[in-house]
């Protein structure tokens, strides 16, 4: 792995990191590609959404369709069709949040499938592991998420945890292709924020990654994590804000120097029926749709809006025919990847302040906010 | 509309059918864009399966998003997308199988809407006038579809209302750009259907189709429809087998001299994990296939078969990501147009009937027969 600053605005970085299987150009969202597929899209389409890589969720595929089917095609590359770089969770955040019966102990966390009630062990080797056979470009270490809110000491005891399963990561990561980024938690504690940073940095990683946040905390809580710990961050590194987010706060976080971005909205909402223009959501179900000739957005360059308009749209939704959400998720990935575009390219131009300044002025939150 | 026959073998006929919108190699399979979407692929798949044209659901499209709409948008190639051939239905198999409450008189059908439960009426002048807003390229006549089995007499009632329909439909299609095709009723009565025939030569139309079969009766008397009827149908003209079918329908009827199909099979089994290959039907969620990593068939040049596993193609299944109805999709109609594209090739080569023999050597009906 290569990771090179091409550019720097405020603390707002223009990078490029080089994987294995190809180039990412940062900041840079993922979209989330949870069970093997970018839901009702097929790898050609993510890539001509400007998608440099995706990530993958080590939780699911463990449990279907299992790392052996996997390995068996060589690696999740292979099994799912998409030749560019893969980011693997490491399984720690869907433990906590989707897992029956799940308890803990130092060695790691056993619980039960939600796909088929069978008990499973999942710790720091297993999650590596795992990660190995998936063959992702980037592996996260396994850690333990805090819930939000946590006292300081349950933040402290939960942070520690992670840093010591960290080292054990660290020890039992064997692949010499794949790039391993640790995770700094802590909750909202900025102390221990800091801690767990140092910590991680002592062990050594390829890469530094915020965990933790959007896990329903106000978000001036969050902005005050970014704007306190992202600068301790180590500035050759990328830096990882997990799980974010909308609109909003990829250009927050871009201003405060985080390169890259994971999250479901444009896809999960793209299901739904909610659709991201520069002018505000469009909800593609409503009655007003019904007979819109024009585009989702007249200013859109996706594959979606050069042929269809609002009104067939709305009548695949309400006919229930799946090609609606695959167009609708086409166009999301398209306008995420659009918004990342322009980022960049303001950065280059060292003129990242202006463009956050007129996104803000323009941007609706109660419009914009649809999680 | 310009059909040119190429090339005679036997009664299997090679031909062309040119019409506004695009050149129509036959004999020709349409899939079915139900609601104006071929469930589950885009206008861009459907035409990279070597489709040329497809068939529109006039009832369908009625209902939802109703013909307002559609019009709104020129027509339906517009509102859908397709830039290619279309030929609509005039309704009358639907209004039978689907509509609630029917009522038929010598006017026409009175039905209560499935979507909404409003009443609705629709007659030949209806239908054709719907056909009208949809633009499509080749509209059919408004028919009543005689219920399997029929007595000798009601069959004879139904052709003769039919018939009757066939004029006023005749007399009220005004699009100068639009085919219109008669449909040959009468059940199994084959003195019927030759009645029926004879009348709608007298009326004339540009194309001539059997409707009423594959409705349930044995393979045999559709056959025997087929063999009898065939050869008097004016073979200057498309001759179009309705709702059919199966592969070996498929072979079967171009051995009998028909041009064109529809059916539902290759993209409804698809949804459903049925997958056809010469060697016959792969059940996609099959537990055999978990961990078989090759593609559905190894001699097929499909997107799908190109990139994709069996193993993965049932962890979609499995995990109901509706990209796996899609890839499935694909791959079912790409094996039908490769069907109908070898039986072309057959005809010019004056081998269609060592290529019938071979086909239906190598098929195994308990095996493929899966409607």
């Amino acid at each position: 792995m290569k990771f090179d600053i091409r550019a720097v605005d405020g603390v707002a970085r223009r990078g490029t990191l080089a994987l294995p299987r190809g180039v990412v150009e940062t900041p840079a969202f993922m979209p989330v590609g949870t069970t093997g597929a970018v839901r009702s899209v097929s790898p050609a389409e993510v890539r001509e959404s400007r998608s440099d890589i995706i990530l993958g969720n080590t939780f699911h595929l463990m449990l279907r369709p299992g790392s052996d089917v996997i390995r068996a095609h060589g690696d999740l590359h292979k099994f799912m069709g998409w030749d560019g770089p893969i980011l693997t969770d490491s399984g720690g955040f869907q433990v906590w949040s989707l897992a029956d019966k799940r308890r803990i102990d130092e060695a790691g966390v056993t619980f039960r499938s939600p796909v088929n009630g069978a008990q499973v062990f999942l710790g720091p080797e297993e999650s590596i592991r795992v990660q190995h056979d998936l063959g992702s470009d980037i592996a996260m270490v396994f850690d333990e998420c805090t819930p939000y809110p946590a006292t300081r000491d349950e933040a402290a005891t939960s942070m520690e945890r992670s840093l010591r399963w960290a080292t054990r990561c660290r020890r039992s990561h064997v692949h010499r292709r794949q790039a391993l980024f640790g995770i700094i938690q802590g909750g909202m504690h900025l102390d221990l924020r800091e801690a767990s940073l140092q910590g991680l940095m002592e062990i050594g990683f390829d890469g530094y990654a915020l965990g933790g946040l959007s896990v329903g905390e106000p978000k001036e809580e969050m902005y005050a994590v970014l704007d306190s710990i992202v600068p301790g961050m180590p500035s050759d590194r990328p830096r990882y804000l997990m799980g974010v987010g909308k609109p909003e706060d990829l250009v927050r976080g871009v201003l405060a120097g985080i390169d890259m971005f994971d999250c479901v909205l444009p896809t999960r909402n793209a299901r739904n029926g909610w659709l991201y223009t520069r002018a505000g959501v469009v909800k593609i179900r409503h009655a007003k749709n019904r007979t819109d000739i024009r585009p989702i957005d007249e200013n859109c360059g996706c594959p979606t809006c050069a042929r269809f308009s609002r009104a067939y749209l709305r009548h695949l939704f309400v006919t229930g025919e799946m090609l609606g959400m695959r167009l609708c998720t086409l166009h999301n990935l398209h306008f995420f990847q659009g918004l990342m575009a322009d980022m960049r390219t303001a950065i280059e131009k060292q003129q990242f302040d202006s463009f956050s300044r007129v996104f803000f002025e323009n941007t609706d939150p109660g419009n914009r906010v649809m999680a």
